[in-house]
């Protein structure tokens, strides 16, 4: 329990449950007020605990951004986080309304409950706590809140390329990546980019009745298939030619610690509750997630999909289509060798249209450093056990651009748990690493000024 | 115009678009009520015509069936036709809504205008005018319309049996087919059967993080791709071993006939507004639809379909597949070839499921029996002109039915053209074929009372 300005008790969980009652759905326009009214939440909230805080606006979602007074001498921290959130669906697979939350053996479930509203918040109340009880932070801190993280932040490298010398830090710090056990301090030291495409065909002009019509003309949906079909070879390996060109081969130390982490096949089996495990031939399955690229359809329709049947020759067919990239691939390298991989499968029967959607490249950084041993103290005070270092399977674009505009590395602290489900059905955060985040952002700031 | 019992002037018209009106979309229980009040006005309106008439409830949607006093030595003739139609989607595409039926350049605009409700409607119209001018009609009638066409038409031949004895007829008229081109009368000799199947995949429990998860277990959507894509050989014919074990040669006198109809590549292709023509190697267009099976996707739908980019790995993936059938292929037999096909290619890190949905076996007569010579009087006498002899590519799957439960042979007098639009948006009748069946009916059973 913390104290309000007013002295009120607070309990920390009823400011998380407000802040994810709004749908911050960033990827869907029918959310842009709800997204909007978050941010001025958020901005009210960050006011609330002494920071100066703004929102800015973007041609997107506005940015929010909260400051303490700048004092020479002392380290610049930017805590970076998100306040978007995925799309519910599929709403019917929820066993609470996902922007309803609700406690259930000790976690809060809600969409957006991990990525990210309740890990930023936890440093955000972090900060709150070590102000109320020292009246000042050991660092100079800027707290950068975005709305489009969900959809590739579009439009925050320009925003920390206008405000390049008011957001200027020495290190970036983000809690948006995963523990790998209950419990067990986890700093991660890479992570994957991301190339997402959505691919559009259409063949007739119509639906076509599939009797009068079928046979004669070519059915936008198998030609989808066929491509989506090429998109792999019978190993497991993207076959899209040129694709691996750039990609850096796993080191042995990083396959030593990595069999050695609290994962097995089984836990994973059951996390993902798939039939069986799978993937590309010759790695284990965290090398695959964590190091090697992909090639994901996120989704795809045509035709018709409500019940029964309905005989047609669809007009159309689209996928949603997103590639998981590895150090050294870059997506504005790879956009065109996979569009033109795209071109070549499809024939002169149907229409093609390909629209680029988000893309990051893939990040990765030696663990040793000052600020990473830093973070890495920090963890270990805040959980009492040895640090475990990882790679990981997801993308913080914005990783990179922190390292393009102001020239520092990003710190990644991650409080997800293993059976979290972002980006799924019942997406949850344990109640103990929300208040787990809030005591390391105490530590990671104290330590980071130690430096 | 014809006139009402009371007297007043009733433009035909006025009755089809009641008709109309009733969104009897059998495919979708959501419709149940409505598909059930438009089998009420029907049964009320044979009634009004001096018929007795009835609605048969079934296991599904109910039977209308409305029939003249019997009188011996008279041949008795059953017109078959269907009240329900096709679901409307996609909806958007529709210049006006699909149950507010409109006239715009001589034509009737609404779902099941042309299939089925405009055309059978015209043969009650002409029963009634035949009634109205005679007292009396040249042959025992039975019409018999039902509302389960549109998806197999799965309780009318049990329906067929249980009223064996009050059905028998000598011949079965139709009006679900082709004109080749207005004002062209045509007799379809062959209909294509049909096998209609939902496949069902799973993969993971839920819906995946394709960050955290991607690459280490299997994509349901990317196996339906799969399977899809292995449906057709590069040559355009269906690659299930065994499919085209059965399949009936074209004769030579056909692809003569047909070389000749007033069918041009160009006009297919302006009609389907495919960017081009494509199917079966070494058939031409009309051969592949009128004489050739497929394999069609009508639909099929997996992951995230809403807007902008959801980075997930699917849980579930579906196709709904349907297969055109030729003579002599057999929907019952080819069900357990085709699913098995489906389950070797499928791998076990997803679950298969294939729910069968409708099917019916192809049909071909001698186009020059007595029966068959009357309806070809019939036409040429309603639209003066000589008769085109064609197959279809659609299924009117019942005519086999009648085959095997009363041993009759069904006359197929087409009034849909070709660019009508059934099961498509904007599906739309001409109204001169419309008052081109009220004729046709009276011509019809004239031609049969004489044979």
């Amino acid at each position: 329990m913390l104290l309000s300005a007013n002295g009120k008790l607070m309990n920390p969980l009823d400011d998380l449950f407000e802040f994810l009652r709004f749908p911050s759905v960033s990827a869907d326009s029918r959310f842009n007020s709800d997204v909007d009214a978050c941010a001025a939440w958020l901005t009210t909230r960050l006011q609330k605990i002494g920071l100066e805080a703004r929102k800015y606006p973007t041609p997107g979602h506005p940015v929010v951004v909260a400051r303490n007074e700048w004092q020479s001498g002392r380290k610049t921290v930017l805590i970076y986080g998100h306040y978007d959130v995925q799309p519910p669906d599929p709403l019917d697979l929820w066993d609470s309304p996902p922007f309803e939350p609700v406690v259930k053996a000790d976690k809060v479930f809600a969409r957006g409950a991990t990525d990210n509203k309740g890990q930023i918040l936890a440093h955000i109340l972090g900060i709150e706590s070590t102000l109320k009880e020292r009246g000042d932070l050991p660092v100079n801190l800027i707290v950068l809140v975005e709305g489009e993280e969900e959809i590739g932040s579009p439009n925050l490298e320009a925003f920390l390329k206008e405000h390049r010398s008011a957001l200027q830090a020495d290190v970036a710090a983000v809690s948006d990546t995963g523990m790998v056990a209950p419990g067990i301090p986890t700093f991660t030291y890479g992570l994957r980019g991301i190339l997402c495409m959505e691919v559009r065909l259409r063949g007739p002009a119509a639906d076509l009745h599939s009797g009068i019509f079928g046979g004669s003309v070519t059915n936008p949906a198998t030609v989808l298939s066929r491509i989506v079909a090429k998109l792999h070879d019978d190993s497991g390996r993207v076959a899209i030619p040129g694709f691996y060109d750039r990609v850096v081969s796993l080191e042995g130390w990083e396959r030593d610690l990595w069999s050695k982490l609290p994962f097995t096949e089984a836990s994973w089996l059951a996390t993902t509750g798939s039939p069986r495990l799978s993937g590309e031939h010759g790695y284990t399955f965290l090398e695959r997630v964590w190091a090697r690229p992909t090639a994901e359809v996120n989704g795809f329709g045509s035709g018709y999909q409500g019940e029964g049947p309905k005989t047609i020759v669809p007009s159309k067919a689209r996928a949603k289509l997103s590639f998981r990239l590895v150090p050294n691939q870059d997506p504005s390298e790879l956009r065109p060798v996979i569009a033109e991989f795209l071109k070549q499968q499809c024939p002169d029967s149907v229409e093609l249209e390909i629209v680029y959607q988000q893309e990051g490249r893939p990040y990765l950084v030696k663990p040793d450093s000052a600020f990473g041993k830093a973070a890495q103290k920090a963890l270990s005070k805040t959980f009492t056990q040895p640090v475990a270092f990882i790679r990981e399977g997801g993308s913080v674009p914005i990783t990179q651009s922190f390292k393009d505009v102001f020239g520092i590395d990003t710190l990644f602290l991650g409080l997800a748990l293993p059976d979290c489900k972002v980006h799924s059905p019942n997406e949850n955060f344990a109640v103990e690493n929300f208040y787990g985040g809030i005591r390391l952002n105490r530590h990671l700031l104290d330590q980071i000024a130690e430096t």
